[in-house]
């Protein structure tokens, strides 16, 4: 590929708290400052709020559109891609990433959680699902403590 | 549909312990002993423990599988359905169950626990993932102490 | 796998005339006939007719649906495969069969044609598609001239 | 969604002629002088060719790639993204798009043509496929006669 760009999804609630939003809107924009790529679900809450703060940085926002309409997209998506493969394209989302950033959520945002660390992506949690198995503690969320935190770690673990 | 035969998704480890698969070939056997379907992602493990035990009382099993190849298919699936869309076919196998029997499992049997919640259909579990949000439980998953309680609650919980 | 049974796909329009109806349920009572499992995707018109010729003898049936619940089956569909995948299911249809007959159909038709070729599954052809490119017929598409031997045909072509 | 952006596919053979490489080619060029973001499959030949093109002319370039690993894009896509679903993802590219621009290719063109048409977005064809139904030809396909003159109709025909 030619450019070096670095693809940051960030998951969270189609419905989300004020607190959630102001949270996203912020790694938003934190991602848009470090000259990063924001891929989310392309819709609502925590997506919306996100790509809010990519735009009003400058920066590129791409949505993954579970419907078959790019009307769909929330209003600060740069590039819609229409799946029209419902909750499947939750998988995409978390594929095409180099890392994931979880902001609260509901069982679709532990989804993605989970098909990013079933493919080795780095996922780094705020305010977000913990899990455990038989009693035992699963470590693999990265936890962060701010906006600022959450995209530095991010963006230091991205794959390649 | 013509018939009324219950579908009942399986879901676990490629890889498992002894007494997983003791257990999930205990969970196959009870389904096709009550009449219903086996679904399940197909693969080994705890896929194709309950398979066998499901084939041993004569029942039907159904494998969704995630390569190109009907082939993938452990040597207990009747039905393999080829997706070749990787993990994308976890959505698949909860989508269509009816009730969703959760063995242990890893990553993957996570993202299908999150994606059959996402869905509203009930999952059983035995000695599989809790989770949490923000330090409160969640109680969606229904806890069974052995096979046949699974495979109860599962029938008598499976929607419409 | 244990089984032995074929399954074979039936493609067609979910609007069809008449004629393409009759056609697609005496293809489907003969592939029950000769103990073959039917594939389709689930809907109306060639589908629904489909199915019905198969379960009147005795065959079972699975329907690869694109929608999100199993009631959106047709009521000879024994077996439901929910995707909630939109048109992307098309590809799991002609993945999942040994042989595929198409039935007339439209541009739905066309693109499970073409999945099935380029997955080098063997095409049965009554009153479908023709195509071509540069002016070159392209003769992938085996033809039949009747319901009886578009049946034979994909039995005999059917991939292990 | 926040900008007015055009995306135009380019389909095509995964191998191609050095004439097809070269319409590809100028067809990318032409994409982005008109200010318009390139999606394709991501993958070599015409794919190769058209985003080569666009990226010469400083345009933007998408691929939507059928593996599991953004590393499987060509040299020339900018925005990799990574489904991890095969040939159904020639379902997004189409779907993705606002025009289709198809130039040669083999089946798995054929199939994003159908599916293209199918979700009525319009298809202009270079060299490429040709379908009939029952001996009457189908016209759906808007011929071309060069690169500039695609891309003039794929932009002026555009869905919204």
């Amino acid at each position: 590929m030619t450019d070096e760009k670095k693809l940051i999804a960030v998951i969270g609630g189609g419905e989300c708290s004020a607190e959630e939003a102001e949270l996203a809107e912020e790694v938003g924009r934190e991602i848009a400052r470090r000259g990063a790529i924001l891929i989310c679900g392309g819709l609502s809450g925590v997506m919306e709020a996100a790509c809010k703060g990519a735009r009003s940085e400058g920066g590129m926002t791409i949505g993954i559109l579970p419907g078959d309409s790019r009307r769909q997209a929330n209003s600060y998506v740069q590039i819609p891609i229409v799946t029209g493969m419902g909750y499947a394209r939750n998988v995409i989302v978390v594929k095409s990433a180099q890392a994931v950033i979880a902001i609260g959520g509901s069982y679709g945002t532990l989804s993605e959680i989970s098909h990013a660390l079933q493919s080795n992506t780095p996922v780094i949690g705020l305010n977000t699902w913990s899990f455990s198995k038989n009693g035992k503690a699963d470590k693999s969320i990265i936890r962060a403590k701010n906006a600022v935190g959450a995209v530095k770690k991010a963006l230091s673990l991205a794959q390649k």
